[in-house]
């Protein structure tokens, strides 16, 4: 498995894609009459810019070229990485600088996901501004539709994500602890990517009846079922999946319920198409799992958009009235979960495409029995 | 080295730790005659009750115990692990439990550092809450001073970060890259502990005069000098440390700035003292460094605290007027960086003792040369 070894650190895309997504941006801030935004966010900066820091303020102008603050640690390397912005040294705080160059703007976007003392900090600087406006919808719209060149990223992030799985289910014996199996997960997202993009989930017997199980030291059983929920990122984008696997002969209850399971994934899959709401996506996997007996036992969403983060817009979910489309790239996740008895996800990631979509995620779905 | 092994997911401390964090919380929200506080990080919310989750509203009342709102995926375990805290069930938005919990508060504290679209929810939901305040100052000033207990977590952080760093020593090799060498501390971190504490620095040759140099392909050099800056977390307590080593003979140059940052480091540990200034602790360092003529080349803080994150207060910094009191958990780690030439920095973990400070950091200090 050497060759797949990644062995190198994540790389920006070429930087026509971040003029591209600036330009969108700048569409977007123009009507909605906005003379510019404020993006303070460490994932944002890193969409817009390729850059990665964990410092810095990009001011988009409606009517400017872009402007990059940001303090002596970061400026020269930011320099190289960003010949379509205008980069600036930060001394001491950035107001300063952002005041400076944003002296002009009487309205402006800011990002509703900053922090209440930072955006306070901010309008200090920026006391001319009548008008602010959270503008993390127009950002979350955008990145939700994924250009080609972040499709190629996800399908590797993917791919590698399939790996992975591979490499794991090579490994994984009974006996060894959940925490253990967490850790041939966390090597092997070194390995064939570029770390974990969440903190892997693994559950033995019962345990897989628990969402959010934190692996702990539960044997993988001789005979029992093993849930897995896990991703790596590669070059900034994430993956994720979630498998079930049965030690030994799995019971007849436990096939029953993974059918369903199965089946509500693959009927959600077979009629995603543009123009449906998340809502209406999320209710064909949730109509099959409740007339099958069990809607009170899938009590989260079918699933979720990913692209730079594990979790981004838009959701399939009961509350998601926004349409799908064409590049949109999200989870199905359907699931049934007994407490003190069992549980089974199974999580593919499709690609919505002009009419329907295509699973990205290539593990086989049907249960294995190790 | 297999018995180092940590083979264990991090644990929490015994329940009355988690009880007379929150007394101290209380009776600072007395003093400050607010009715109660809204506690909505994640790392606060871990450090009050020992419970990790991505989910949940800590209300602790100032008069009455506090109670933990969380959505079904947590609940249970919640249950189990705050025996000290009454857990209820969050159905759909946090804000009718919040709402309903805190109805008698008409002064409330909240942290400044929650996303300004959270705090405008949590207003709307405790519309009659006259005054709000940030509290992120009490919470940091309780975090700064660290009990015994989060003493002898801290000791056993930095104790496999010494161990981490001596089994990459035994490693490492001209030719690997740096990001080779990050997959050592990355994977070592796993085994000493639970993981990095934050993304591992390796910067070989001039890339150390980059401060935040990311790990790249450049080949760890036969001869020339290696910059490593690294840390662990373990049952969520972080530790910090850098060291610099010379592959080959180093050059006179070297060696002489190298000299330099040594005794400012050991000035700087030699005279802390409780009641001294942040400020007067980073100007021991400082003049130091001055003085043999290199002043505009430590163009950075000479410490931050560590505790539960990385980076918390108090700091060794030129603008830190916060004393420092025993128990406090710093590091030291003063640096000169020549761009296009070489970087140095030699930094080490304080506790703050009666009397002075122990350093906690137990790796030699003295120039190695592989």
């Amino acid at each position: 498995m050497q060759e797949e070894t990644i062995s190198a650190p994540p790389r920006a895309m070429p930087a026509a894609e971040y003029e591209r997504r600036l330009k969108t941006l700048v569409l977007a801030l123009r009507r909605r009459k906005l003379d510019g935004a404020v993006i303070s966010e460490g994932v944002s900066r890193l969409y817009y810019t390729g850059f990665e820091s964990s410092a810095g303020t990009l001011l988009v102008d409606a009517n400017e070229g872009p402007v990059f603050i940001v303090d002596f640690r970061y400026i020269l390397m930011a320099r190289k990485a960003m010949p379509f912005a205008k980069c600036v040294l930060q001394k001491g705080g950035a107001a300063s600088q952002v005041s400076r160059h944003a002296r002009c703007w009487r309205s402006a976007g800011y990002e509703g996901r900053m922090s209440v003392t930072a955006f306070e900090r901010l309008r200090k600087s920026l006391a001319d501004i009548a008008s602010w406006e959270a503008v993390d919808d127009i950002i979350a719209d955008q990145r939700a539709v994924k250009s080609a060149a972040e499709q190629k990223a996800l399908r590797r992030a993917i791919a590698a994500n399939d790996r992975l799985y591979a490499d794991v289910l090579g490994k994984i014996r009974p006996g060894m602890t959940e925490w253990d199996v967490r850790g041939l997960f966390r090597r092997g997202a070194d390995r064939f990517a570029q770390g974990e993009s969440f903190a892997t989930i693994v559950c033995a017997g019962a345990n897989g009846a628990e969402c959010h199980h934190e692996p702990d030291l539960t044997p993988i059983p001789s005979r029992g079922p093993v849930l897995m929920d896990f991703g790596v990122v590669l070059d900034h984008y994430c993956s994720d999946m979630t498998r079930c696997v049965s030690f030994g002969k799995p019971s007849a209850f436990y096939r029953k319920i993974y059918g369903i399971v199965l089946e509500a994934n693959r009927r959600a899959v077979a009629k995603i198409r543009p123009g449906m709401t998340g809502a209406e996506v999320d209710a064909i996997a949730r109509r099959h799992i409740e007339k099958a007996g069990y809607g009170d036992a899938f009590a989260h969403s079918l699933g979720h958009g990913v692209g730079m983060e594990i979790h981004e817009g838009p959701n399939f979910s009961m509350g998601e009235k926004r349409v799908i489309k064409p590049g949109m790239v999200i989870t199905v996740e359907p699931g049934i979960y007994l407490p003190g008895r069992l549980g089974v996800r199974i999580e593919d990631v499709v690609l919505v495409t002009r009419n329907g979509c295509e699973c990205l995620t290539k593990s086989p779905r049907e249960l294995a029995v190790l």
